[in-house]
């Protein structure tokens, strides 16, 4: 067994995003520009047969948190609200293992290019796991308490980070 | 920002399953007995309002591991596939971050009692985030290269290791 106090994470490649100073809160699907996933040599020989799923999750190290991490935060859309830290899906938390599901475009020697990723540019990237339907979809999930917040289609796009003019 | 290779794993809790020397391969809704995290003191206010989530993602250390992970792996129901490791569940990974979705039953002042588990009793905890509808339930998601592997009702017995006779 491990001694989960001596256990480091440890860097398997990194993350490449348009985003230096300022990234969306969640993945967008549609979003511009280029988006992916470089691995380190010794882990190349892992990604076989990925290409073969259409999403996955992507485990990373949430580096750029500098503060403490608070039990009760105020999602940026909804300054009023407070909830657990547990509750909401900030990057500041004990752990800051980053968790975004995302689809594939294509894999090279290298490199997996997908789908918008919530990330800033150079994010040591932990873990890729594939994402499987049975197991992943859930299709009775909720949306918890931001359900009690208001019209749900424009706070999606607040929390995914879409940009909107309304 | 943070240096990764100084970032240490924080318990934020433990993991109660009734599996001492064998668990399932992945979670079993459906199964019986009793499922529990139980939330060290300092992270209990991080709890409030996740009883409005119907799942959440819980991720742990998976401790009960010793061997290095291997690049290539062969599924524990599917001996004579060899596929990359990051292709796979498998929960021997350069960081042993386990992932599991499952479903909140009831949460109390420090436990969260949750749909089947597949992790040994005493794994410790690292996170718990909510699954969220938009962000999380992938309607399209595939089962990749297990799609080649022939019955998949059979199959998805197997992955989730529920009992079976044929």
């Amino acid at each position: 067994m491990h001694d989960i106090s001596e256990f480091k994470f440890e860097q398997i490649g990194v993350i490449n995003t348009p985003f230096q100073d300022h990234a969306p809160y969640q993945p967008v699907d549609t979003e511009d520009g280029e988006f992916c996933l470089s691995v380190f040599p010794p882990f190349l020989e892992g990604l076989k047969e990925l290409d073969q799923f259409r999403y996955i999750y992507v485990l990373y190290f949430a580096h750029r948190i500098t503060q403490k991490p608070e039990m009760m935060i105020s999602p940026p859309w909804a300054k009023h609200k407070k909830v657990g830290l547990f509750s909401s899906r900030s990057p500041n938390r004990p752990n800051p293992i980053g968790l975004s599901v995302v689809s594939i475009k294509k894999i090279t020697e290298t490199r997996i290019y997908t789908s918008g990723l919530d990330v800033f540019d150079g994010t040591p990237l932990l873990d890729i796991k594939p994402y499987i339907k049975d197991l992943d979809t859930k299709a009775d999930a909720n949306y918890g308490w931001v359900e009690g917040e208001g019209d749900m289609d424009h706070l999606m796009l607040h929390i995914k980070g879409i940009p909107h003019d309304y």
